[in-house]
């Protein structure tokens, strides 16, 4: 383990963290919030400082490995989190560092889930850098794709590739700093038109930023405590709907659509699924909500809306759909689990992997119909390799070893089956809001102390797509000589 | 497919049950229950009758393979439970025929859910009926596991084979029936065991046959309403605990033990599992109930007796566990899952797949660690072939598909998150009791005609392990000629 290049990489990123952290004194000035200034600033310095001394000796061998990159990966989410709570602990916004630490990996992690109730007494800087963490992990996650993720094959570039890629940085980087440029762009200019549409719209220039950075990001915090449903706005809704589903899809398909080849855009099967799940979840939700609403199209407005948000693990609200019948919010939890595209910056299992899984499923449903027919599986005309098929059964069985545990380690608690089962599954998914008590109009304050790192751990593993963060907890990795 | 063979096996089985139902009659006989013994004479006739019709032509080619034995095995258990259901709807111990059936069918599967919450008025052999098609249930599945399972290799036993052998009655009867004959042997010397020790503990003999065989099949029907709880002892408490884990281990086990092949026994992994796995789960319960009751020793008991009574899938209650902390009733939850030992009449997911899962999931995190290495996935010592591995990941993802799939279906009647979760979750195991309105001392007479239905199917896809009932419902497998 090449542990200088791993403190020299940390603290690198603690250096971009301090420029980052630089972004909201911006918005204090302009506000003249002077305590979130001085806040900010020093958070600022400080990981500039403790950048500085990680990087004080420059390694001499600078090759690492898949296995350090993962390491990498999951410490940096850590310890990103913490310098990027200091600026709620030294403006005493959120009482308490553990709140604090919860709402920036909250935040990083692009959950929204919050420990917060009542936020619009806050300092704009503070709700500005509550849904910049939001961006910045969202952009976080792009890179981290691109980095672990095979890119000469963008059909498998939505899996996540469990192997490692041989020496990391040395190889991939020019390939990655290139890919990741157009991604970026793509990321950039959707929510800059987001800001644009929703600003030309009527809301207020701050309200729009924050709104469109948190959307992008597919977090969900807002300035307001009754999130989107503050404005009671149609064309707020419709626009925000919209963007949400445009940041649930594989962005390589973006880029496709630039290339003007929309051949390969039609023929993804997990656009198409995505597609037909949003349709089908929102016609039974509207269907279902029909008779609580004035109006069809505000059924409709609300299911979709919620749908999308939900399924973009984005979890805005403009409805409290803890109140909705159990069959709607039955179907939100099941959507609570899917999640989106791969290759976009939303969470959850991701709907390429489940259209693996159903297709592992027929495979054996068939095999024994007829046993001695080959059945290969095929993902958009391509074969998928059975490691690839192993791998993906392999994330989905951790995922609910993981859900199964946090849920017995939660309910210590006491609080309700639903609370319990809804607040792991939506942080595990990155989305936010769950039912009853973690529901859409409350707050995560009342749980432990202890619960609430645990629910910090399981947004981790979701956000990193577990394997990263189980390495660290792997004692054989940290044994000395190990290359 | 062979649908002559077809009609004439299940024929032949409906002789069998014409059979069954006349064992009532001699407890109507000695209760002297008039109306249930005509019923049960009436059902046995039936049954005979129709039996008989099935089997008017005699098939000319009585080679059947292994998806027709699938096909037999899905047909015969609700053909089973149509017939079954007539002495309930016979004598209107029962309410509607739907409720009649939803009965059988969680008789024949073991489940024991009920839609009756007061049964004490019940004539005996009513009484005797629901508990006698658990113990019919339980060695049903005893031999469908012997008929589909390899047989030359034990430790593969306890895995349900997704590939059909080939011709399956002709080369596999004779084997069959030399195991099964060991197997019902044990089956039976078991039961008579514990029906012996709970009458010598003063338990009236009807009582004690009613529970012995209800235990055996790991069913749960009671003829007390209170369940257990009735009789207040802990002699009979400890004595039924014993036998529910008996029960849940592997067949095998025993005829290993009758050899003296001791050293096999403890090779088992899945044995020691198990026993892991209810120590812990009876010590974290014992210990957060302990308030609750007058003495360690009483909140032990009730700990150890509602773990064996979940991961048995038996579902005997002795006390309201809806009222236990949420810690306790998340961790009954997850053994609601989990499930006892394969080649058991145990349902659920079956703790020999939990560990092949656990090592899947194990050497993927070591794959990333040591690209390079070859890890097998052993069980017993013994290398388990990727294509077990594949078919018991299908399996859980089918689990887990049906369970959300299920609890979407059923979400229709309005109740809660934790009613519909637990009522499905209990139903695909075959336990009986979840939480809430479908909690120990409910029933689910409320649930609508069509989720009773929807119960129905899960229970026999839990009891079936799902791909014989899947089978029905392939298309491909019913065109004509189709061999």
């Amino acid at each position: 383990m090449n542990y200088n290049m791993i403190a020299y990489l940390l603290g690198n990123i603690l250096h971009i963290e301090g420029i980052l952290l630089s972004v909201p004194v911006v918005v204090a000035f302009y506000f003249r919030e002077e305590l979130s200034a001085t806040s900010f600033i020093a958070a600022a310095v400080v990981c500039l400082v403790v950048g500085a001394v990680l990087q004080s000796r420059e390694p001499e061998d600078k090759r690492i490995y898949g296995r350090e990159g993962f390491i990498v990966a999951a410490a940096s989410w850590i310890i990103m989190s913490v310098f990027g709570a200091l600026p709620y602990y030294l403006t005493k916004s959120i009482p308490g560092f553990i709140n604090c630490y919860f709402e920036t990996v909250s935040g990083f992690t692009t959950t929204g889930a919050t420990t917060l109730t009542e936020i619009e007494h806050l300092d704009n800087a503070i709700l500005f850098w509550r849904c910049f963490t939001h961006w910045i992990g969202g952009m976080g996650i792009l890179v981290f794709m691109l980095a672990i993720m095979p890119l000469s094959d963008d059909r498998t570039m939505h899996l996540m590739r469990a192997e490692a890629p041989g020496p990391l940085v040395s190889k991939l980087v020019p390939r990655v700093k290139s890919t990741a440029k157009i991604l970026y762009i793509i990321y950039v200019v959707l929510t800059f038109l987001e800001i644009i549409l929703l600003f030309a719209g009527g809301m207020p220039l701050f309200d729009s930023i924050i709104h469109g950075i948190s959307t992008a990001g597919t977090g969900g915090f807002s300035n307001k405590n009754a999130s989107i449903a503050a404005y009671n706005s149609r064309y707020f809704e419709y626009i925000i709907t919209i963007f949400m589903l445009l940041f649930s899809v594989n962005f390589n398909l973006f880029y496709l659509m630039v290339m003007r080849d929309f051949k390969n855009v039609w023929r993804n099967e997990e656009l198409r699924t995505f597609v037909f799940i949003v349709v089908t979840a929102t016609l039974l939700i509207t269907f279902n909500i029909y008779k609580y609403y004035p109006t069809l199209e505000s059924a409709f407005r609300h299911a979709i809306f919620q749908v999308a948000a939900i399924m973009s693990t984005t979890g805005f609200v403009t409805a409290n759909f803890d109140l909705w019948p159990e069959f709607s919010k039955t179907i939100l939890f099941c959507l609570l689990f899917l999640g989106a595209c791969g290759g976009s910056t939303a969470g959850g299992i991701k709907i390429s992997r489940f259209i693996i899984m159903v297709k592992l499923v027929l495979r054996e449903v068939r095999h024994i119909v007829h046993p001695r027919s080959v059945n290969l599986i095929k993902l958009d005309g391509f074969k998928i390799e059975s490691e690839v098929t192993r791998s993906v059964a392999s994330f989905i069985i951790l995922y609910i070893f993981i859900l199964l545990g946090s849920f017995i380690l939660i309910s210590l608690n006491g609080f309700d089956f639903a609370t319990n089962m809804t607040a792991v599954t939506t942080c595990l998914s990155n989305v936010g809001p769950g039912l009853n008590m973690a529901g859409p109009t409350e707050s995560l304050v009342f749980f432990s102390p202890f619960s609430k790192l645990l629910l910090c751990l399981v947004m981790l593993l979701g956000r990193l797509e577990i394997f990263p963060i189980l390495m660290l907890f792997t004692p054989s990795i940290w044994k000395r000589g190990y290359m």
